[in-house]
């Protein structure tokens, strides 16, 4: 058979590719690295010393820089470190041990079920089992999470507190959520006076091309139907200037947001002020975000378009995957998942382990594969990713 | 009554001068200004991409910068982000929401009780008083927590879970752990398994002269006495570099930072490495540290000796205060300490409220002022410390 002499010929190759996790290359940092030598004043517009302590909820400047890429108004913005991951885990946190707006206890108090669509985002799965709280899924369609499903479950279930949502160029299908499924997040009732919408922007602003998708204002949205405290924003510069020291936003309504800096305020003196005042001197305003962006996309979308050629190529009709047109993930779909992912281990390219996409690991039908095509050079990723149609042929032979 | 008229020309004078908190002065930031450049290079020693995401524990290099002034082997020392104060309370969480090593159960499950020694720090306290931790005050001696008291509440009541030190030219009183109280701290039975001390050494090389105060290394006299887990040992760079944007520790056994780390791995991909770099650059090596700290003691000593020279003529036998070797502080005990606060707010003296310095805010003999004495200059400072002495006599005239 062609499709197991192709697998051994490829494992004698000795490989030793990694397509796991999404990391910028070392190209796209190389973007950022006027901000070395920045920022070159610490006085803020404000006449604030940015090197000392205090200013918990961020500069204004800062805010104001990333107001609109969030849709979030700058007096409702927090800024935060270096990792988004860090708000959403302290946001949990908070709520278990704090008693949220709307919430009659603590959720260290009760049961708590968070919905998540699959394929999902597995770090946010993660901070859910690390504290107990259950997960469910719920189908993923081409238009965001089946909201038929989410709104019977939130409706129905007083324990159900919370959606994960990646609702720009998801992690990891890259599909935007259509304004119909915005609304109805915004709109739909629910058992829990407490339930909040994790909503983690986290490719806001990483168009793969001049074709940008519209994300509709879920806060804004929330606020309409008389739900202003349901949505939790998220946002980093993580993938926007340098992967490990970037800045991080929680923006909300101004009850949570009082509530939040409430919890932060014993947690730290403030932020760290010059890192926000070096983004802002280096992206200047939406425009420079939108210019640096397209910079990012100048090195990335080659990736993803031969990600696109060879499955094409190689796989056609035995497997389906995104293409999208933003963000850091394609997801491919094939039978016997777990198979490809082993295949492909033994070949020597590492992949995200099958089931990642699901709560505690455990993709039902054996389907998703994430590909995260950023790091590796373009010949890397071709071996990696031919590679991978080889795994996914001999799997299914 | 010349107390009185004193204090009726001191209100007269329509002062506005602010001595709460211990923050950096502007001089002594600019000592760090040539961080704003750095680090001239991205690449750790070994060959790490310091830009991108990972390395959870932190930088070797940056772990063996401090590690001698941690007193932790840089193996077990775990670099985190701008605030030390965040490394201790989401320790406090993790304990709350984890199972330690050692503990039988999450620290939610339970009542925890934390041994305060007073005077004390009040952010310590605030975080204990969040997350529905009791208090109980310990006295302090001039040679650190009365050991009597610490020992037997201890040994007596499973339900003390931790205390809260600051060992070397503590917040407030400036003074430093004797070897025998570090030794009885690591050495005393425990009725709780999982007991903690908490061990901020937040001043570890904040000397203001050539004395130099001597701290006995904990972490190794808990493994000397078997008792390797007790100690969690914490840091900061934001009172060496700057303020806002420096580095905080965590060190600890072996055990514990592999809990420790567990838990961070759901909270973040890694820290900002590039700030742990301009450290590096910046400092170099312990020799480095110590001659960067001989220029803060240039600037923040003479206000030291100050308040000690006005309170010694001003108030005499009427006060005592301490005068340390090192750190932010100094303790004034005078009777009616709440109204000379108030006396010195109407006066335009801002002041940390009366009762901060202990659990709860109550000082049940009503004696403790915590003075900051290195954000204003020295004219400033004059004039707020005359200030505080009127205030001491009208209040106890």
């Amino acid at each position: 058979m062609t499709a197991s002499r192709d697998y051994e010929a490829l494992v004698q190759r000795g490989l030793k590719l990694d397509l796991t996790r999404g990391k910028p290359s070392a190209q796209q940092l190389d973007l950022s690295d006027a901000m070395l030598k920045l920022p070159t004043t610490t006085k803020t517009g404000a006449g604030i010393d940015a090197r000392n302590y205090g200013d918990l909820q961020g500069l204004k400047e800062t805010r104001e820089l990333f107001s609109a890429a969030l849709q979030v108004p700058a007096g409702q913005l927090v800024v935060g470190g270096n990792s988004s991951l860090a708000v959403m885990h302290d946001t949990i946190v908070f709520a278990l041990l704090g008693t949220m707006p709307g919430a009659e206890r603590r959720w260290a108090e009760q049961e708590v079920t968070f919905l998540c669509p699959v394929p999902g985002y597995d770090r946010h799965f993660a901070i859910c089992e690390r504290y107990g709280i259950k997960m469910v899924a719920v189908p993923m369609t081409a238009e965001g999470p089946d909201m038929d499903v989410v709104e019977r479950l939130a409706a129905d279930d007083p324990a159900v507190k919370g959606i994960w949502c990646v609702p720009k160029y998801s992690n990891p299908s890259g599909i935007t959520y259509s304004d119909d499924v915005v609304r109805r997040l915004a709109a739909m009732p629910t058992a829990a006076a407490d339930f909040r919408v994790f909503w983690d922007n986290a490719y806001a602003v990483h168009h793969l091309s001049d074709q940008h998708d519209q994300l509709a204002d879920l806060l804004a949205l929330c606020e309409e139907y008389g739900n202003a405290d349901r949505a939790f924003v998220f946002g980093s510069t993580s993938k926007v200037t340098l992967a490990g020291s970037g800045i991080s936003f929680f923006g909300s309504s101004p009850a949570n947001v009082e509530w939040f800096l409430s919890h932060t305020a014993k947690q730290s003196i403030g932020p760290d002020k010059l890192n926000q005042l070096r983004h802002v001197e280096f992206l200047r305003d939406a425009d420079g975000i939108a210019a640096h962006m397209r910079g990012h996309a100048a090195i990335v979308a080659p990736k993803f378009e031969l990600v696109d050629q060879i499955l094409r190529k190689e796989l056609g009709e035995l497997a389906t995957w995104t293409a999208p047109h933003g963000g850091y993930f394609i997801t491919l779909e094939v039978p016997n998942a777990a198979d490809v992912v082993a295949r492909a281990k033994a070949a020597g390219i590492a992949l995200t382990p099958a089931g990642a996409t699901h709560p505690y690991g455990q993709d039902p039908d054996d389907r998703f594969i994430r590909i995260a095509p950023t790091f590796p050079d373009l010949e890397e990723l071709e071996q990696a990713i031919y590679g991978l149609t080889v795994c996914v042929r001999a799997a299914n032979a």
